[in-house]
């Protein structure tokens, strides 16, 4: 399983990727899930992959042959707006998928992958979008300024409460690891390194990619932070009506 | 889709529930998925329930009519221990499930019902189970004391954070709440009015029991407190050593 995350907000757009890969409970191995392509000054692309790790890995390596061999058709440079690189590679994950889905069905395996393609080209604002398996693809909007794949529920909360569009960057990638954190302690399927992308709006180069170890000082301490943090606020959400009763109750009595 | 769950503390034991019933989108109805029984004044049960609502309606009122009816065969007063009630509960959702199970799969549908029971027989200690589909059942221990049923996994996090052994019932009530509004806010078809109830060890009564609907004073209190308390949380999140450095250098430059 995988889980990846991109965030959009005014400042700019936060990628975030955990990095284990397992076939079966057997094989559990490390992989980055996070891929910078600049083919040329005037633009940036992040792209977060889930799914059959073959298949990512192929959909990556056509994308970097096209850039290598233009001319013979459309690759990341000739894109004019972002949803026009989402086709494309949505494009060469269906082709992909379709070369192998007969061999992988008949050992009961999906060749199927879901990818988040976000960055920013020169003119254009910055954007993220999901690429579903089938190649189609959705982009984030103020309303709904994350979008997720993989293993999505356990870190959904925390975006949903803590993210808009006005979140700094900074912020947004602190949420992310809080996500990133959650999902990789209810899934063990899902955990670190923890890689972290931050993109600030109209710069057209990833400001800081960051990558969080198991053991990272600073994921340790933005854990046991986020803890005390949860555990301050339940110990100040409203008391019950009868615990005001009880508590008085007990002074009458003179406990 | 529902979501339930149920919490074991030192002090006692919490139940909570969703009232959200869904056939399709467009037939979303209320039933409360929390039910009390106490057959004798030395047991008290408390069963929640996810998945088909005939089958769980039907697994409550062959529960109702085996008390009723006493001495032609098991119930939950001829348990000496709460596994031999998960048993009794189990075996009859099975036969419920298999009497409509060739019918519903003609329509496409499935009779499965996942059900939690929990509470304390005099002279056992309070326990709490979850009895799957097939019958068969797990109990809660002191590493994992807490059982979920029905759309788990968005209200997982705030559980694994916040609830341990040590955790007074009126704090595991509002974890579970912060739990329940977690999910509903992540899908639609769970959605208040929610249920705690509070059974404290060894009173063989449940001592509270609360419903809060969607526009209740306290619950609306309870999520905003939340929200503050997160965001708080965030703003002291530890920051990342670049932000140090872009802080020196605009104050440096005078900014």
């Amino acid at each position: 399983m995988t889980y990846c995350l991109a965030i959009r907000v005014n400042r700019g757009l936060v990628f975030g990727s955990d990095s284990r890969t397992n076939a079966g409970v057997d094989y559990v191995t490390k992989f980055s899930k996070m891929h910078v392509f600049q083919p040329s000054t005037d633009r940036l692309f992040v792209v977060l992959c889930a799914g059959n790790l073959a298949t990512t890995q192929e959909v990556f390596n056509h994308i970097q042959r096209d850039l290598q061999h233009p001319g013979e058709g459309e690759n990341l440079t000739s894109a004019r707006y972002l949803f026009e690189a989402a086709e494309y590679v949505g494009q060469i994950s269906v082709t992909v998928q379709k070369r192998h889905a007969e061999a992988l069905s008949a050992s009961g395996m999906s060749p199927e992958a879901s990818l988040i393609l976000g960055g920013q080209i020169q003119g254009q604002p910055p954007e993220i979008m999901l690429i579903y398996p089938q190649g189609n693809y959705i982009a984030a909007t103020d309303e709904t300024p994350y979008l997720q794949i993989g293993e999505s529920k356990y870190g959904k909360p925390n975006l949903d409460r803590l993210i808009d569009a006005g979140t700094s960057p900074a912020d947004a990638a602190r949420v992310a690891l809080t996500s990133l954190d959650a999902t990789a302690r209810s899934n063990v399927t899902v955990g670190p390194p923890f890689e972290v992308a931050i993109y600030a709006r109209d710069s057209l180069a990833v400001s800081h990619r960051m990558r969080f170890g198991q053991n990272s000082e600073y994921l340790l301490a933005l854990r046991s932070a986020w803890s005390r943090g949860l555990q301050r606020t339940l110990d100040e959400l409203p008391t019950f009506d009868w615990e005001a009763e009880s508590q008085e109750s007990q002074a009458r009595s003179g406990c």
